[in-house]
C-alpha cells in the first residue's frame, strides 16, 4: 500500500480541484461564475466539468434565465464523499509522509 | 486572479506531490525507498523525479554503496519554498474557495 493510494487521480488537476472545492461550499454555481473564480477558458472548464460529470462527482442542470441559457453545477453525494477522502489523504501525506 | 493561480502545476500529479512531501521531512531518500513508499514502478518514479530535477526542486546524488549504485534525492531550498507556497494555496482553496 503506497502513501498516495488514497489520493484520487481525478482530483490531480488543479482545475478539477478548484471546481470541487467551490462546489463543496456552494449549493450550485453556474458556468460563468466558475470560469470567473478559476480564471480559465470556456473550453478548459468545459473539459474538466465533463470529466467530473462522467465520474458522477458533479451534476449539471441546464435552464434558461429569460432567453439566456444558464448552466449550473452542483456536487453529488458521491462527489462529496470522494473529495473528503481525497483531502484527508492529502493532509495525511503532507503531515506524515513517513 | 483565479483561485488556483498559486497552485503549482508541477505538483498537480500525485506522484510528484508524494515525492515532495517525503523529501520535505527527510534529509535524503534513496530511489528504492521512494519507490517503496509510493508504491510505483521504476519508470514512473524516474520520470517524475526527472521533472522535479529539471525544475530544480530536487537534486540527485549518485554514489556506490560497496559495488551497488545508490541514487539519493534531496529537496532544494527552491523546492522547499515552492512546495510550501503550493500547500498554502491548497489549504486556502479548500478552506475558503469563495
Amino acid at each position: 500500500m503506497g502513501l498516495i493510494d488514497n489520493i484520487n487521480k481525478l482530483f490531480d488537476h488543479r482545475i478539477r480541484l478548484g471546481i470541487m472545492s467551490i462546489l463543496m461550499v456552494n449549493d450550485d454555481v453556474d458556468f460563468n461564475r466558475l470560469k470567473e473564480l478559476l480564471d480559465v477558458t470556456d473550453g478548459n472548464l468545459a473539459s474538466h466539468t465533463k470529466t467530473l460529470e462522467n465520474a458522477e462527482y458533479i451534476k449539471v442542470e441546464k435552464a434558461f434565465i429569460g432567453k439566456k441559457p444558464n448552466t449550473k453545477y452542483f456536487i453529488t453525494p458521491l462527489g462529496k464523499q470522494a473529495f473528503k477522502k481525497h483531502i484527508d489523504a492529502l493532509e495525511d501525506l503532507i503531515r506524515n509522509p513517513k
